[in-house]
């Protein structure tokens, strides 16, 4: 079942169908989740479409929408689960220049706790005033509504 | 129209309601799109609710499914903007334990590009067995599923 849809190499499409074994948290006909096995912190777990999608881009609305809200309650199940969470980290990365390393579109539920490990390091130095912002605000708003 | 739902010192209502100036993308009934003022890299772009909620665990399903759908659409946007943008990252920080410093919900939409600043720092040596992760899994579906 749903052969067609599974793309041979891709580890996450293994793991959707069973062929590889996981952690599974949850599954419907849209989507699953499965405990990562590289955890930021205890009680990592990623959700993502049964069907191969490698990028946003080839994501439909209603199973984006799903991958969100299935996060967002594994987030909630999470804080409740006796894992140390005291906060939720969502984060996706699309694209090999956002560090996406499994090109079949994944959500991290990320339980966070004060004093863990994990850091975002950026240039924050960048303080833009509105005359930089409009524009690109401009520019964006040219092309979602074209 | 719609006080009762804007709290008087939330810097992210005050920016809905239109009472503090922001570079605005995107505007809906349910959502509200605009340029981060500390970003991460150019384009970084904020989406909310327009009702004052403070965290996930207060967020309805159909408003944080259209959060999803709009930060997706305005990647989308942004890869095709002339913003530099080879990448997508999406984030959320729920908690201050996550690094959340706005306690109204918002989804970071971070353009990226090889070579940027970003950087994401966690204690990666940690390499979990089944027999680590299956009972984390069954903790969390037990919560999830009670």
């Amino acid at each position: 079942m749903r052969e067609g849809l599974i793309v041979d190499d891709c580890i996450f499409c293994a793991i959707v169908s069973g062929t590889v074994p996981a952690s599974i948290v949850y599954a419907d006909d849209a989507v699953t989740a499965f405990m990562d096995s590289a955890p930021i912190n205890a009680g990592h777990l990623l959700v993502v479409p049964r069907r191969h999608v490698m990028a946003l881009s080839g994501l439909d609305e209603e199973t984006g929408a799903r991958l969100f809200t299935v996060a967002t309650r594994l987030g909630r199940a999470l804080r409740h689960s006796g894992v140390r969470c005291e906060g939720i980290n969502l984060l996706l990365a699309d694209g090999a220049a956002a560090f996406q390393e499994v090109f079949h579109v994944h959500l991290h539920v990320v339980p966070r706790f004060i004093g863990d490990a994990f850091r975002i390091v950026a240039d924050w130095t960048i303080h833009p005033n509105r005359e930089d912002l409009d524009p690109i605000a401009a520019q964006i708003r040219a092309v979602d509504q074209a």
